[in-house]
Formats: structure tokens, sequence, C-alpha cells
């Protein structure tokens, strides 16, 4: 497969979930288009496509939290990434390591049985 | 946080990655609209929306490889959501316990200095 086979919604975009390779903590998702997987393949490093700045970023170019590329997987459809990786830090500007560190509260089975 | 509150994209949805709480494998990226988060967090079993069939499906409903929901988690946007679950069976279509089991080949180091 090649970065141009996947396939991108109607803006040109797929989701890539980005996981820590040796903790399997679900880091961060960011939005890839062709050129963003063609640069995460050739340099090893994560890039992405920023849907509000509408430009390339390179993870951890400003802040140093950069992320190395152990391997890029892709899903059944071809239209979802998984990118593995070896974080040089936390993945979140909050300083969280991963973005996905809240919690929706679930209802509470005996309500719903109500 | 309640389903409402988180920011959807111009059709109404946000991606939801699907992690086995246990393996911690990354098993499939599904969207959701505000009602298929309500009725994730109301029945403790994965619902989606698909974009191709334009209505929601209860994971498992027909092939019986259902999610129980172990816990929900938004990113620090609240535009993607990340669902920790028990799964009763594989989560892909072909059998394969991820959707994410085939892998992008990366370009040789020793290419990419030339």
């Amino acid at each position: 497969l090649l970065p141009e086979d996947l396939t991108y919604d109607d803006r040109g975009l797929a989701p890539a979930i980005v996981q820590d390779a040796r903790t399997r903590e679900v880091l961060m998702l960011a939005y890839v288009d062709r050129e963003a997987v063609r640069r995460t393949l050739s340099t090893g490093t994560t890039w992405f496509y920023s849907r509000s700045r509408n430009e390339y970023w390179n993870k951890g170019a400003t802040s140093g939290n950069t992320q190395k590329v152990v391997e890029v997987r892709y899903d059944c459809d071809a239209d979802a990434l998984l990118v593995l990786v070896d974080p040089a830090g936390p993945a979140c500007h909050t300083g969280e390591t991963s973005c996905f560190h809240r919690t929706f509260e679930q209802a509470d089975p005996t309500d719903a049985a109500e």
C-alpha cells in the first residue's frame, strides 16, 4: 500500500491515532493527508495536517516532544491510521502524557433500569 | 461534560477510538454523533453512526462480538473519544482481533539519506 491508496474524506484527510509502542497508551488523535503520510513514512517522525491552521506540523518541532515512528498500521477500510511511536515527552500541550486524560461519567446502571 | 458538549465536525460527527481495556490493543476507529455517545454511555455497549449507511449501529448486535464499555475518555480539544472496552470477540469483520492488522512499509533510512 502507498500513501495515495488510503481513503481520505472530502477534505482529503484521514484520522491518525498515535499510540505509545511500549506502554500501549493512546496518546492523541490528529489528521493526515497524503503528504503527511509520506513525510511520516520517510522521516520516521510524526507529521500531521492542521485543520484549523491549514498547514503541516511535525509533532515536537517546537516543543521538543517528538515522536519516533516505530510502525504505521492502517485499518481494514484503509481510511484510518494507527501510528506506534516512541515519544520523547508528553503528547499533550497541557503536559499530560496523553491527550485523552479526561473521563466521561457513565450513567448509573440502576438509573438505566428504571 | 455531557455528550452535547463535545465538538463535532460539520457532519455532526467525532472519531471514536476503541481500545481493549485489558490488552491495550487498539481495535477499531468509528464515528459517533451526540446520540451515539448518549447510547454508549447509557447502555454500556458501543454505539456508532455509520457514514455510509446513515444509521446507528450497536457493535456486535448482529455478529455477537459486543464491546462492554469500561471507560469513555475524551481528548484535550473534546473532539475525539477513546472508548476502553471488554470485547466479547474480534472487532474486525475479517475475524482479526483488531481492524488495524496491516502495516505500512517504512522507507529505508539509507534511501532517505541519499
